[in-house]
């Protein structure tokens, strides 16, 4: 459903810069990572955010020089995290599953990891944000020896059972002051976020600390909790609005079209990439 | 999923009162509301929250009658709202139709409507928020002369698109505040508002306003965005210490039990009464 108002609302706002279009291989999950980069780099898509499923069985220091040789910058690694649990063990799992991860990026040649930081139905969610701080913190020294940023995804609140006790930019920045380090800050997706009346205030706040913007739309109506997220403009989200707040706190960096869904996913990828590139220049 | 770390916090925080336990009648679906009465009052149920469609094909001062005979006590009315359109005509239609459910509460002899405010994918949520402080303002001198309270109800963020625009409790307590009349409160709704870390405060600053209370469960996984609703101790949802917080701000109203699950409409719905009451017992 496109949004007649929006798209106004966009122009007087200015395009989204081609030049900082960026997809996530996850968008393209049915394409290998080979031909995602092919396929991206001949559709004119300037960055790409690696999943590390996208990994498997790779190099990825090749994996990053192949990327750099398609001529496209790679822009984040997808994803760490997961940091709560009830049991220490599992935790100190993840943390070392964290480690790998920003080693993964360091050899990709990634500036930043993005953490979905967990969540633990049998965690209470303040106590799961301590955890969530303790992992963070226990991960820096080597993000700091490899110059990797972490970047806290705030996710939706439908995900607060499972996968992020973080749920809301405001406190994606309480958790980034608590831990107060250069190298920590924060993703905004807007299909997480875009809901909130603090949104813009919070996003102001972050300011300089915002490492990542992630695109795509919500859909009315949204038949999966998980894999039904929209197309850029076949939504309700006002994405040159918040763009334009991400802007104007100082962030100008890629615009990252992350787009789960079954039903593009189905579907002939490159002609896919081809409508994702229609929709940034349109709806972002 | 019971969740052995919160049963024992509820016993440190007193048991729910049975003779505070209401069911809507929307948890029952397959029942008629004369059954449900019934069958209610056979459980030991105290209290009947009467969903609108319940209400098809009847009189509403009969309906409310029989009700008071079983010795069951009328609640509330579901619900009113859906003040959001991007046409004034439907915003009209909203208005007409709150007036006949404000009636039709004061027929029944419930003290208030619950209001679902609307939102609508074609309508900016500040201007939606400014439609739904319109239509309440409308309706209040009806609600007014029949002496008919109306209760917004904050909606989880995933249903930001096309059922409400009041998505925390934060964001209720500020229309509350902008409209400021005393038949004008918020209903809490554990399901909607438990993820939100700014809760506690915000159920402290509503306070007296606080005219309603709803519990049910978030079960991990859930399937669908509606109709997957959790029986109480079935999920993550800290129902006692959420409960305490409304208590401490004043609320001693009714612990209102309001579950859609097609799972459970599916089943036996004497048997799931009896559930509910053992449900509530142990986990509210």
């Amino acid at each position: 459903m496109a949004n007649p108002m929006w798209v106004e609302r966009r122009s007087s706002m200015g395009s989204a810069p081609a030049d900082k279009l960026c997809i996530h291989t996850a968008t393209t999950r049915p394409l290998s990572i080979e031909l995602g980069v092919d396929a991206y780099a001949a559709a004119g898509v300037a960055g790409i955010t690696v999943w590390r499923d996208a990994l498997s069985g790779r190099d990825p220091v090749a994996v990053g020089d192949r990327i750099r040789d398609a001529g496209l910058t790679p822009v984040s690694l997808c994803r760490g995290g997961f940091f709560v649990s009830p049991d220490a063990a599992a935790r100190a799992v993840a943390v070392a599953d964290n480690e790998t991860a920003i080693r993964e990026a360091a050899a990709i040649g990634v500036p930043m990891v993005v953490l979905v930081c967990g969540a633990d139905p049998a965690v209470r969610l303040e106590t799961a944000r301590d955890q969530i701080v303790g992992g963070i913190e226990a991960v820096l020294p080597l993000a700091e020896e490899l110059g990797v940023q972490l970047a806290i995804e705030p996710l939706h609140p439908m995900y607060a059972d499972t996968r992020s006790a973080v749920n809301t930019m405001r406190s994606a920045n309480d958790l980034t002051d608590r831990i107060n380090h250069e190298l920590v800050g924060v993703a905004v997706d807007v299909y997480h976020v875009w809901w909130d009346p603090q949104l813009e205030e919070q996003i102001e706040r972050c300011g300089k600390r915002i490492f990542a913007f992630h695109v795509c739309d919500w859909r009315s109506p949204t038949r999966d909790l998980l894999t039904d997220r929209g197309l850029m403009g076949e939504g309700c989200i006002p994405i040159p609005q918040i763009r334009s707040w991400v802007e104007a706190a100082g962030f100008n960096g890629f615009n990252e079209v992350e787009v789960f869904s079954t039903e593009y996913w189905a579907q002939d990828q490159i002609g896919y990439i081809d409508r994702i590139v229609d929709a940034y220049g349109q709806h972002v």
